[in-house]
């Protein structure tokens, strides 16, 4: 029987992508579960529920909370944690390119680009980051940026916001299962890889 | 030396204050933490927010998934669901009775509301209701409602929600550990209990 097939969601900006980028392979891996890495422009979403920056930046509280959590998170994970000015960064360079890069390439680029912002702080809208991104996936950055400026790739990253926003995608990470299932947040990936294998979801 | 004093916040009206009031009390014996249970009134931290009613309802994406999550998470834990209409109920007259009942009562009452509430989608602002849950407590309605009426316990109640405000709570359930560490929602049950009772957090 072919593996399941679970779309992860998620967008380059965000904290908690990270935390799942740096979890999901193994978790993944443990149930037979093949993923597909499709990042997505959460801003878009979030600019037609009335917000112009993300929601931990408009709630003050929460913003802090979640900044909290995820140095207990980070701990926990023995992942240094360094928070990149501005937050939340572009991230459009970085999901052109991820799309743009073939398929076998994308979790390291992806992985590669959410250590420098979320461990080094860096800026990932510099080229000079996205090019330490991909030089780690055994591509040269000319090509990749070739790539990721042409109409197609632009048009696939659209049509991946769009698909993601028509699945009922409010947040990220958001992974969805081949029965069309949504599972948002980081907390949320052993339920949905669960869920995707067949297994009795045992945690509570 | 005695057993660590957790803050379990919880808003009558939330769904995953239900979820972990039905939780709260094993994992917490497990781990020998003592729990204050401490209703309060998100709506009037939401409020100052910009949110007139529940962000689910003002995300109608967000609110879609809450619901399927809760009938995922009630399936697990053999609960029936059954929402309340309208959602979110009002919560008032339940924070108050819950304060107005002696510590030792309010755990069992709570969890008899929470259950009329979302198990049987009945309305909380019903006096009728209230008096069944109160009735599982062992005392009567109307000495419990007397009390709920009286000053104290509507100044208990503000002094409660702003005590919450004041250490960051901004949504419910929120667990407050003695050093102060906030966690927020059903999901971080564990996580706090085991922050509070000193055992290093394996879960992730």
């Amino acid at each position: 029987m072919p593996h399941p097939v679970v779309d992860f969601f998620y967008e380059f900006a965000s904290t908690y992508s990270f935390l799942a980028a740096e979890r999901i392979e193994a978790l993944a891996q443990e149930r037979k579960v093949t993923l597909r890495w499709r990042p997505f422009l959460l801003g878009v979403i979030f600019r037609k529920q009335g917000f112009d920056t993300s929601p931990f930046n408009v709630f003050p509280d929460k913003g802090r909370y979640m900044w909290r959590d995820m140095e207990r998170s980070c701990d926990r994970l023995g992942i240094p944690l360094k928070r990149p000015e501005p937050f939340p960064q572009n991230g459009l360079l970085a999901s052109r390119v991820a799309l743009a890069l073939p398929d076998d390439a994308r979790p390291a680029f992806t992985k590669a680009v959410f250590r420098m912002e979320f461990c080094d702080g860096a800026d990932i809208s510099d080229e000079a980051v996205i090019h330490d991104a991909v030089r780690q996936t055994g591509y040269e950055l000319e090509m990749a940026l070739s790539a990721a400026k042409t109409d197609l790739v632009k048009h696939a990253l659209r049509k991946q916001t769009d698909e993601a926003e028509a699945k009922g995608v409010f947040g990220a990470p958001t992974l969805v299962t081949p029965d069309g299932e949504l599972f948002w947040g980081n907390d949320r990936l052993i339920e949905a890889l669960d869920w995707a294998a067949g297994r009795r979801v045992e945690r509570l």
